[in-house]
């Protein structure tokens, strides 16, 4: 690269700056496979007496949401001011208490919103400000903040070695002098100031970026500000300390926290906030790792937004603690209204399996999963009534219910589904607790059609698909029509049946006996049939409760095909109010269903009776 | 709940079974605010002396990808079988040494398919298949392995106690009798059968799931299993331990992995294999950790596809490890063909804050990052002149070229982005190096262009913008066209300059003098037009290298506004191979554009030469 500044010679009113700039294409070789002449692991602070890992989290930290902050700036379309105002207020209704809504000195948008929420945010929630440590900037974030219940002035400098020298260019010593100069700014334009005395003044320091920073100088330029500052128990000094890059692994953050938290003096004037970012997909665990190492305070954003891989994600460290015992104090009941609002603003969609948020994270497709879901479910169910209200469903570390979401979703069918599948889907459909047999036929019906779609089947699809494979409640196919029957008692344990069915049109009378009205009633249709129908499997259940309480028939007659002769099977299924009919509902289902196949053929019309007299 | 069961007699050949069901809707206290009553803490296991908080991790683990059966299984909709083809082509191409490729026993799809990697797979990729511990379907399982180089079958049994008692009810010491079976049957039908030799049997086994399985009876059970199966050092069996639902915090995955690793017998015969899954958003951390506590390997998925929130992602898992230095053995240089691979088998998109294949993971758009990214990649290029290779850019752990992305993408560019992000992008597409005060003018404008369409610019439009702003190198306006000019030295720091330009077609002699070229020109044209232009500042630098360098200069004129006698100010740029003309085109540039906007009136016609003289 030649720079040829012989070639013009100007005149002293002309400044003038002589630069090289990297060629566009740069040269690069592919390193992938050894990557240790270019990358460096992380030096690992030392910790000799670490006690992190011997800690459980047992109560919910402070939370700050900078979703309008750090995550507004990163989105590639940013909110527009509606939908600024409106994210607020489901920060607010969530349960936020301390909201970082701008860097009001960047832009009059920026500002005027900040107004807007000093204006409208309850008493209890702390409007909070990023600044750069500069003095105009900080005057007119003051400015914005002006009239807050509570307000947050947080001011950043760089400290880590990259930042320091690569950015500002700035030696230790200067960026402490800096740091304590901003900070006694802010003090005098706060809570020093006769005229500020409304606004309850907190002050948050991040030395940026903590996760890169030497721990001993990330203390050192926090003592300074400390100092400067004088935080008092009750409204003690934030410092924020954040892995803005994740460095390494979570374990190494951690360690940093417990450093800092246990070489700063004055530990019960400071409050430490963490602020993770979520470049090695360690975000989450980071937070909650911090938090185990003496975090006082989590930054993060909904569903996880910010720069590059987005900020930590507030709701599945919070919904983390929920499935622990741990209140969060943060409402996320109806997480699908909230889902919602995300999307619409950010414009990012919640990834399908985002923890606890994503689409098909309260799913279980595969066979064995649904299978133990359904069993979880039944057991619980059994526990529940014994009193004992404990959640421990497999599978699903929390009830959907408790975000909002239904039960419905929670097991879908596809080709890889098993027999619990597709069962689950028509007990929550059709309230029906197929028996295992039935189970098993059916879920084979529907591995089927799943795969000649090759896709998931719906809900609904696998439901009309059972109702027409069953001829559920004879809607399908009800040739043979029952007009009446009427069973005898003869003995102690014999029935006598007779009645009479109605074909095309013909009424034909039917006897039959048995030691009971379903066993009396296929003898019946037996004779009528000249077939021997016999049953292979008869099981019932209530369902519904109190009024509405209903009865399920499932039966399985065996009989001999017309066409080959061979043994053959048929479910049929009745589910009426009267729980006597069911059974005979469920025999007609069966029977009309052979008969629809074409299995067995119809009685002779010459034993239907003369006609006029049904 | 009530279940009638008078109503209906049965004869003997009817199996009834009375069965009681959970209402669809069941009752339901919203408890976010208090779990306590639903929700209890994990249990933590004691481990007096942990080691694994003080490893780091130096070299990559043993990796098998599930792709193509967990990942598969939990697909709304499964993949194709060419599709399974492509999938697994493209795993083997990347560097998987170890393909869990089906469930060969649940269906004939599988076993197929199991039949096409025994077939397809290179010599040292082992196919591996997940089976249940029982006996049939581990005879297909074999059938489907037989005649592979090298084979693994993969058990699985309920160890938990959640999973033992709902799933299987089955007692622990029936659970070590089933896995032993289990083993043996295995044993008996792979490595100890003569015809079965030309295969390099592996044998795994998964206590389910190990994450909620007290650690004792983890060992306990893969004591026995290790007893029936007697493995050696050069074959040792695999104990994956699973966190098939994740229970808590990452460390105490950790915790679990240490005591079991510590516990075992004959570890130098045992290769531990991690299993995570997603639950708490943790499942990257949990496999690192699990690492650090002495895994051997690790299993999951690609972006993290897998039952609910999915296993655990292996690219992150993988280029974490990258930019540590670590060599991690799999190839994922061309990121951008894998995810469009992946995202159409899965048909779920890679999100785009995903680690390293998110689309906006390498993006900036906040001004104060857009700013250190650009100085970071300034200083780097003057280390890699001083033979420093070490990647080190602020907000930038990875190099994007590293993974095939380009640095265009680096910085984009909304109406939060500061000076820095419209720079980066004249830069990438134009290859200039703006002036500080020509970023920060042209910022603003890009910034307001933003702001009233409410989103992302592309690059082509902030370039185009930048073109058409400031006349680049008069093609936008060109009224006042240079013909030729000379340029005279008198005495030491003086020069004369002589030349002629064109208006609407008319020729005009034009004079200066100054101190060079630039000089000289400009009060030639001062002279032209009647009015004082004056250099605010002059810039250049050269682009490119070699054959094809180029010059660009940039010049800020000062003159006085016709309209209303104002000082103003006009940036220009001109860009040519030949330097001494790039300074010429910027004034022109400059004047032209001056002229466009009707600042300064032309000069009168009446001093054009006669017509002909041009």
């Amino acid at each position: 690269m030649i720079f040829r500044q012989t070639l013009v010679t100007l005149a002293e009113n002309v400044s003038r700056s002589a630069k090289s700039i990297p060629p566009v294409k740069l040269a690069y070789k592919n390193m992938l496979r050894d990557p240790s002449v270019k990358y460096r692991s992380f030096p690992v602070p030392k910790l000799p007496n670490r006690t992190w890992p011997n800690n459980t989290i047992t109560k919910a930290p402070r939370w700050l949401s900078t979703d309008l902050r750090d995550g507004n700036q990163s989105l590639p379309d940013p909110m527009s001011v509606e939908q600024k105002k409106e994210y607020f207020h489901k920060l607010v209704a969530i349960g936020f208490k301390e909201i970082e809504v701008s860097f009001p000195s960047a832009s009059q948008t920026d500002f005027d919103f900040t107004r807007y929420a000093v204006e409208n945010a309850p008493d209890d929630v702390n409007i909070q400000c990023l600044v750069q440590s500069r003095e105009h900037l900080i005057k007119r974030t003051v400015e914005a903040l002006t009239g807050a219940k509570k307000a947050t002035i947080h001011t950043y400098l760089a400290t880590s070695d990259l930042f320091r020298e690569v950015v500002f260019n700035m030696s230790r010593e200067e960026a402490i002098v800096k740091a304590v100069e901003a900070t006694k700014l802010v003090r005098r334009l706060t809570k020093d100031d006769p005229n500020q005395q409304g606004t309850e003044w907190s002050y948050q320091f991040s030395p940026e970026t903590f996760s890169d920073t030497p721990v001993e100088f990330a203390v050192e330029i926090c003592e300074a500000v400390k100092a400067a500052w004088e935080p008092t128990a009750e409204n003690p000094i934030i410092f924020n300390l954040p892995a803005t890059v994740e460095m390494t692994t979570p374990n190494v953050y951690a360690d940093q926290i417990e450093y800092f938290a246990t070489h700063i003096s004055e530990r019960e004037k400071i409050c430490i906030s963490t602020h993770c970012h979520n470049d090695r997909g360690c975000g989450v665990a980071a937070s909650e790792l911090g938090v185990l190492a003496g975090a006082d305070r989590v930054e993060g954003c909904l569903f996880g937004n910010g720069e590059r891989t987005g900020n930590v994600d507030l709701v599945t460290v919070a919904l983390n603690m929920y499935t622990q015992g741990v209140p969060p104090n943060l409402d996320f009941s109806d997480l699908t209204s909230l889902i919602e609002v995300v999307e619409r603003c950010n414009k990012i969609p919640v990834s399908p399996r985002a923890p606890y948020g994503g689409d098909l994270v309260v799913c279980a497709f595969s066979g064995s999963h649904q299978d133990a879901i359904k069993k979880g479910f039944n057991l619980q169910e059994k526990k529940r009534a014994e009193g004992n209200q404990i959640w421990a469903i497999p599978y699903l570390p929390l009830d959907p219910k408790d975000i909002g979401r239904d039960y419905e979703a929670v097991i879908r069918v596809n080709s890889q589904s098993g027999k619990g599948g597709a069962a689950w889907v028509i007990l929550r459909c059709l309230g029906l607790d197929l028996p295992r047999n039935l189970q098993i036929e059916f879920s084979t019906i529907v591995q089927d059609k799943a795969d000649a779609l090759g896709r998931e089947l719906k809900a609904d699809e696998i439901s009309k698909l059972f109702r027409e494979t069953y001829n559920y409640n004879n809607e399908f196919f009800n040739k043979i029509a029952l007009l009446d029957y009427n069973v005898e008692k003869v003995g102690d344990d014999r029935r006598n049946l007779t009645g009479q069915v109605s074909i095309d049109g013909k009424v034909y009378d039917i006897s039959g006996s048995g030691n009971g009205p379903v066993s009396s009633m296929i003898d019946a249709l037996s004779n009528l049939f000249n077939i021997k129908f016999a049953v292979a499997n008869y099981t019932e259940h209530s369902l519904g409760s109190g009024s509405s309480t209903q009865a399920a028939s499932y039966i399985l007659l065996n009989y001999r095909r017309d066409s080959d002769n061979q043994n053959a099977y048929q479910w049929g299924i009745g589910v009426t109010e009267d729980v006597s009919d069911a059974s005979i509902k469920a025999i007609f289902s069966t029977v009309n269903n052979i008969v629809a196949s074409g299995e067995v053929p119809l009685p002779e019309s010459s034993q239907a009776r003369a006609a006029g007299h049904a």
